[in-house]
């Protein structure tokens, strides 16, 4: 049974390079709250660090999140949107940036803890290079797999999980896809470290989603899964179901075989949307899509995969859809 | 009402660089007639020069297409698949095989006239460059523009439509979108000259196919269509409908408001299918789009495009799709 | 003879939409204007409305140009960064903002004469869409065609560039391409439309740029050319010459070939380097270019185009850049 | 020191799906081995099995290598090119072919050994998919990582080296990209299992090919390397430096610093050139990376990436490749 939740600035406002005051109005904490809760099969929140989770905001958070009766999914450190971490995080070419990218995850833990959250979602969003000669490919990819393995070691109760996404805003991320992860897991040999599937980034790797979840499921390591949609290019960070159809319903077949029990997080950018209206639009595709595979015949699905059949598939997709 | 046709080889044997024996087996070409007419709601078939058309088929093919009450929907001119036209047929170096080209589209259209049939599709494929700094883009420009507008010319009783693609066989092509077709038309002030657009084509472009489709239309260019699905970064010539499905219902509403009263024909590459399945496939899945498509609102969806508003279209298709 | 100029927020401060507050410190308006006159070969500067362009600061620049001794060599009214714009500038659903798009580029006009200046570079970064089903594309591109034809009318004495763009910051543009622009031009009538050439769009159209020179040149329409680098994929906005080297050369030597006699500006993102050398290094990129173009013999140059030889051309190219 | 080697049909014809009976003429095997030898600088070929190499024609080959003083450097075993490959070699749905598939593998292996050649190269071309929900993942990797961990376990003697590519033939293989491969060789326990890196796939896999070369030669995983070059979304192969040069030299630069001892393959597809002539160029280009790479001062570099310092890395690239 898979639980819905919304990273909390979705429902906000988005700016972007040129643009620089933002798409429409900025919300207050509460208001952001507000919304979200207003959003039919929603019950959990996730929340980004410094942009909404800090010392300072914690008893306020916690209040919200009890008023709201919302569950706290997961915890985003911030590691990429304060000037400290202009040249990466857990990268930097300082020592001491990388160790505060360490620091910066244990201190979220701290607060993760109070609320009552045992995820913690890393995006290594500036670790990564804009230029061929500038980075020093194996040192950083070495820094890379021993900070991570050390907030694992640091938080033995947390699951600590890596989203991965080739690019933006470096043009390449050190974490570039579902096997960087699974290598870099493999060899830390953290029995806590797992990885965030986000749609986009994965569609942006010319990953088929589905594939990428088979990945990290059959190791044990899909600890958390963010939606949104693109044109395959570019993670656009659209309204899940917007562009592209099959292979959600792919995805959400592969999430009932393997039992996903998780939440899905909605992860957006609705610039020109009314933002709490496009998250909504993400969560009702989400669940007519569950809907729609609740109809699949395991049995006669499997058949089509087992023979890998192109030709039944598509049709048994297209009656699914068009012929329901 | 539109009316789909087959490419005939697209029911027949595929082969790529690799598999260069081809996938499957090879068929004749009264089999491959047979296949065709198998496909209900068929009622026209596209066929290649060279490969299947030439003087000494055209007896035979008039034969078949009465036999299998079939309409000849388009001839598809060889430039692409012998090896005078390996570095270009419109915009080879040599003059004299440029001048092979326009004769060669012109002995296509005696023939095409012999079978009642009076669209010619043009395919540019070998008309590109592979390195940069191998071409003197002016004079090909040039030479392009004037082959093609001599085509015309020579044939008034004709329509000849350009189909445009980025890449593949050549690494540019010179004709790469719709845009490029639009200017040499506009430039050549040509009356029958027009366009074919090819869904997988566009999409390779990253055009929003349905864009294409009103530009073509909007100015009485669009002469043809052809159908296949893909990837979206490559011409993989897939069952249309099998990877998406919001596009192609809105390219089938473009069509449908704009009166498109022409043939689709797919335009398939099924190297591990059976083929005549996997074409008949694409025919399903465009009959169900077009009886989605009936379904649409026309004043509801125009409120909803006059207000640009992104997330009552989601939901309107949501509804159409899933909700219905 | 090339003139080299600087687009002034390029030595200034960058964000993007994760770090919203910015990468490095900001910049004062005579700072800039140092920073512009400090780079050895510039001398020109392009200035980009409202950001630094206005009413209110058109005397205190009109001063700094003198001071530094720069040439005003384009201005770009604002179409994409203030809120009024955020659903599209001349394809904006509501017709009164359509108007003011217009109305924006003729004070933009107004102070353009006031600097002595004659080109305004339109760059319609808002007007497009980022989902399906989104946009009337027919009213659309009437619109974009109408307004671009107004502004012109409007301006006689000005010449008008479009600065084409596949996307970003809308997932699909509506002048996309070179194609595009030269649709829209021709269709126009307008004399007095151009276009602008940004390295990084037409590299991200798939486009070599090269190619994109020779359309827009042999129709009497490169108005202006923005230089930058990219990856291919993406507007990444880098140092030109950082990543790509073959197609610069190509680009320098038809520049050269067709006589290019106007003004080359830098269009860089410098987000994490001090942006003042980064634009700096452009300079010093494009002047060896210059220089290594050069030395092309035209005969042999012309000899290799005319034969199609990719070969003898490659080869060339090694001899001249590392066996000279 | 590197040495260079060349695909035996490298020199010889191509074909692709448009073009089915070939570009040019086609060669006999003496002529092809005469071609290779008449390239200055090459001292080993590469062979692939039932193309060039089999148990007919083993003999015949054993005596070209000696007559032509060229060594045996690898052997790439059809999996790709025979009808019974279609669905997939090592993850075909039928158990007999994968059964195949090692077999194949371990024949190939006896013929090296009796060629005295210790390397292996396996390009799981058709191991992938075309459509979505047509492949059952989990089962698919199983297969995969299984079959593979045979051939090295039945043949210790040898070193396998997995060819790692995103797409084509098929639309999506299942070993994409450097990490795909670390993580089965790491998960497999085996010793003699490593990776040959393809510039050309690593491009379309949107990697910078020194980080896949860091990545793998710092695990003591890179055991052959093919080369070729690309306008980065496809597997163009072409003539290495005919498009791309600072990637190169970053490549070479690399190689170097970390002792790259082996071979590197042409693996070019020169459909329109006289490919032994287009082989050539790509030795010359390579050759010209490494005396280039030879001036670069190590202290130097390396101050430039740990300061992570992309102004004074392009500075340097440039002073190295245009003002030296």
């Amino acid at each position: 049974m898979i639980k819905y939740s919304v990273i909390l600035g979705n429902v906000g406002q988005c700016s972007d390079r040129y643009m620089t005051g933002g798409y429409g109005r900025s919300f207050e904490l509460e208001e952001l709250f507000e919304r979200v809760a207003s959003i039919k099969g929603v019950t959990g929140v996730e929340l980004i660090g410094k942009w909404h989770l800090s010392d300072k905001t914690v008893g306020k958070i916690k209040d919200l999140l009890k008023q709201y009766a919302l569950e706290p999914v997961a915890i985003i450190p911030d590691h990429f949107g304060t000037q400290i971490w202009s040249k990466g995080a857990f990268t930097n070419p300082d020592a001491n940036i990388r160790r505060e990218a360490v620091l910066e995850t244990n201190r979220m833990c701290e607060l993760a803890r109070e609320l009552g959250c045992s995820l913690i979602s890393i995006w290594n969003g500036q670790d990564g290079y804009d230029y061929p000669l500038q980075a020093d490919y194996i040192k950083a990819h070495k820094w890379l797999s021993e900070g991570l393995a050390q907030c694992c070691a640091d938080n033995p109760d947390m699951r600590i999980a890596l989203e991965y996404k080739p690019k933006e805003p470096r043009n390449h991320s050190f974490l570039a896809n579902v096997w960087t992860a699974l290598t870099i897991i493999g060899e830390s040999g953290m029995p806590n470290m797992g990885i965030t599937i986000d749609v986009g980034h994965s569609l942006e790797a010319y990953e088929d989603v589905s594939e990428a979840i088979c990945a990290a499921m059959s190791r044990g390591r899909m600890y958390h899964f963010h939606m949104n949609d693109n044109w395959r290019l570019w993670d656009d960070d659209l309204i899940a179901g917007s562009v592209h159809t099959v292979e959600y319903i792919e995805m959400f077949y592969w999430l009932k075989k393997l039992g996903y029990s998780g939440y899905i997080s909605t992860d957006q950018y609705p610039y020109r949307e009314e933002s709490r209206d496009a998250v909504e639009q993400t969560v009702l595709w989400m669940q007519a899509f569950e809907r729609l595979v609740e109809k699949i015949d395991d049995t006669r699905m499997q058949e089509i995969l087992d023979a890998n059949d192109a030709v039944k598939s598509t049709a048994y997709i297209r009656e699914l859809l068009l012929e329901g």
